[in-house]
């Protein structure tokens, strides 16, 4: 085993502290992973704080890892020491089930196996995430980081990147179709990023008119905030899809009413309780409301290589580890332009 | 003009009774229709009470339209005396939006001209539906009924049936697919028997164990009850679509987790309030919720032709116009199997 140095959260109230791991040994298969950097991604906070219930502790987050390969098992092939790799969401899966066989392990059947917070399949051994030094994953869930994108600014397109990335490609986002983005956070910057890259018409919608500067300077042709009540008259029957990344309570019939004939809205925040739908806004202009998680491995690959080709990357606040609980509390108020992201060094050198 | 007799409500809490109206003499794109039988919508009785708000009174309903041409315009070449024809729900649209030009007038962006309870396109013009003898309507607007669809219970296809065909297509169900029906009413009863036709594997969902034998003999393959808990947790995962026809209050999120990954659930019933919708049922299996709105003027002719060629028509309740009033009252307590249709002979005659 080998001693890894970490970060965890000893309880649901716990701030977080230095801590120690144990990590595998490279197995036939597995690779070695240097950590280099790991985005702080909004859920990690929730799941530190037992938001969504089933917490396991200690807990160490991160599931946005980039790092280098520091050694690989005996039968791995796509990788070799040195090479920049990252570590998403996803750890393993069953590898079995029509979800897994068509590269979508985000929607596996038996559940995926989760960076953190999660048990390997064999439904015992803790998995713990990128606050540490170095982690221990099957080559079939590492990713390759092009050599072009920097490395601190990539490691938040492991989630944020892929999570908004996926729904774009999924639900046929293509040039000319005029997109709003709900909510600029860390998954909606990307959203901005990425669907412009693609062609669209990109709108931000955001509660904060302090955010158009940025909105516009991120690739939006334009902004309007939702706290102006004339914006949902204005942009009515405006859109072909609308990504809408907020967690908070918001009326989603007002931002279907955005939507033309025959568009969608996307979900990928989740808040925590339902939310009144009407069925009119559906019924009458044939929308439809749909769900994106994550996205598979394949699809990750592809999304990294697209934001290499097209230097496509998060904006970042680069942190030391001993920050992590000033930079939660710094979450929480939505001030982050767009990802924290932890230098690991920090943790190497402490 | 050319009087007309028909069936009316005065008001929104009065009694259907007879009544006598204006129709206008056939312009030069008109049709002439003698009216021979009407079917009794659900949406009738909401429209006669003014459940959704905005009803015109005096109101004569009906929307499901089959007679015979009496006389046609100069310049109308598609229809000539004689012929079986039927009216829908739409009399009219604007004709030149992206989705009239589509032939998506349901979805028209200036509004459709509804079959009564509506306004012709002056703004004006009340428009009066099939509770009576006689309409005159647009030749672009009026369906041909080919002569091996029995004309009584071809009726109800005009809304029962394009309401359920045109999802079933636009959502792309297809044989092999395994659809869940909610709710076995005039809706319900019409998407299984076209759902089966297409080859799709039908499983009903009801309130009613009641209506199994129902079910199953009209092409249901499954039939769960939905009062049984047990129902939602055998069948989570399992289908690829929900077609949801039923207008009262019902839980979303429960028939969600039954669609597999990237199954669609189809709302074309509207309950008049807004339902909780949780986002993580949609998310954690990248499901949709869409909707349905009747069906366009190609599409309907198109449904009109399949059914057809495939033996398919409605189960009617043949009822002379005088039984309307009791006909509501039955309904209401979902008393009918699956369309009250009326002999407008009855009206003829009295």
């Amino acid at each position: 085993m080998l001693t890894t140095r970490a970060y965890a959260a000893q309880s649901a109230k716990a701030p977080l502290a230095p801590f120690s791991l144990e990590r595998r040994e490279p197995g036939t298969h597995d690779v070695l992973i240097d950590i280099l950097y790991c985005g702080v991604c909004h859920s990690d906070l929730h799941q530190v704080r037992d938001d969504w219930g089933g917490a396991t502790f200690p807990m160490v987050p991160g599931h946005e890892i980039v790092g280098r390969v520091a050694r690989v098992g005996s039968a791995v092939t796509r990788f070799k020491a040195g090479d920049a790799v990252g570590v998403g969401c996803i750890v393993d899966s069953c590898r079995d089930c029509p979800s897994c066989r068509k590269g979508d392990e985000q929607y596996c059947d038996t559940g995926l196996v989760g960076t953190y917070n999660s048990r390997e399949r064999d439904g015992v051994t803790p998995t713990y995430g990128g606050y540490s030094t170095h982690i221990t994953v099957d080559e079939n869930y590492v990713l390759r980081i092009p050599e072009s994108l920097p490395l601190d600014r990539a490691a938040p397109l492991l989630c944020a990147g892929i999570t908004t990335y996926s729904p774009l490609r999924h639900y046929g986002v293509k040039a000319g179709d005029r997109l709003a983005v709900v909510g600029l956070g860390g998954l909606g910057h990307m959203a901005v990023k990425l669907a412009k890259t693609m062609g669209a018409e990109v709108t931000v919608l955001s509660t904060s008119p302090s955010k158009r500067d940025d909105a516009l300077a991120l690739g939006a042709t334009h902004f309007a905030a939702t706290s102006n009540k004339d914006t949902f008259k204005n942009l009515t029957g405006r859109f072909d899809f609308i990504l809408d990344t907020v967690s908070a309570p918001h009326d989603y019939n007002a931002y279907l009413n955005l939507l033309k004939v025959d568009g969608t809205m996307i979900l990928v925040g989740a808040p925590e309780a339902p939310t009144p739908l009407a069925a009119f806004p559906l019924i009458m202009r044939r929308r439809k409301l749909g769900g994106s998680l994550i996205g598979g491995i394949r699809e990750t690959q592809e999304m990294l290589d697209f934001c290499a080709k097209h230097g496509v990357a998060s904006d970042i606040e680069l942190i030391p580890i001993q920050k992590i609980n000033e930079a939660y509390e710094r979450m929480l108020k939505g001030d982050v332009r767009y990802r924290f992201v932890i230098d690991i060094a920090s943790l190497r050198k402490a």
